[in-house]
């Protein structure tokens, strides 16, 4: 598998109906609940993955309607297969965090953090903040299996951090 | 102005209607069409601007109500200003398109690519990849004030580039 990107069947395994709240599954980071698109190109030997929140019967079937529905989404994230790199002992992404800095992180929205990071802490995720630490309540900011941070935020709580 | 952030006022007259596919003022990129909340913490010395594309009449004007509406759209640019940043000389942003590698872009749907990317010209960005170059027809890679990469991208026209 390692040197040719994963089969369409071994990603729709991946994206089985998991926890409604998030999940993250092996290498592939899945706290946007929906695989929306995969796109291979095969003679550059990478692959990009769209991941929103979209209701999967909203997806269109057909993969030219499908790609303009991908990409007129209002908000997707695209994560890039670089085929192999999986196996790349020497491998290692710059999060934006230390120096030099760029790139902060990603926010996802649920309805509950805490029970969000119960998830997390039983599947083994790296914190960064727990939503009990520090000045900022209930946020917490988790790492993908990338490292890079994501912020684990409910609405509603923001309410009270910032007025 | 330099030290203490930007003013309301200051903030809503950058943010005066422009053109409709796209515009950058200044040093706040605003790619992204609307402007959804400004948030300031002063006694950390920075702000976040939050935005998205949103209809401007849909935006609740009450601060609590905002906030929650803010924070629980489908896909939003959380921008940081560190209030004096903007004199720092020394000042720079790794856009992980270099060593050590990470965050490549966002990418930003536009109807016409080749109508925006004049508007681009005309104002002056840099561009990365204009959309008439390299293999990758159609599509242009932009550079915002700090020098984030910005993918501009029309869904109809991904159709063809993938399929």
């Amino acid at each position: 598998m390692g040197s040719k990107g994963l089969t369409d069947e071994a990603v729709s395994e991946a994206c089985k109906e998991g926890n409604p709240i998030t999940r993250i599954h092996g290498s592939l980071s899945l706290v946007y609940r929906r695989l929306l698109q995969k796109i291979d190109f095969p003679s550059m030997r990478f692959s990009l993955y769209f991941l929103g929140y979209e209701e999967r019967s909203e997806i269109p079937s057909e993969v030219k309607e499908r790609t303009a529905w991908t990409f007129s989404r209002r908000g997707t994230i695209e994560l890039t297969h670089n085929w192999g790199s999986e196996t790349d002992e020497n491998l290692s992404h710059h999060n934006g965090n230390s120096e030099p800095r760029g790139f902060g992180h990603i926010g996802i929205a649920v309805p509950d953090v805490y029970a969000a990071c119960k998830i997390f802490e039983d599947l083994g995720v790296t914190f960064v903040k727990k939503p009990e630490a520090g000045k900022m309540k209930d946020l917490a900011f988790i790492q993908d299996p990338d490292g890079y941070w994501i912020e684990i935020l409910s609405p509603n709580n923001m309410v009270s951090l910032i007025s």
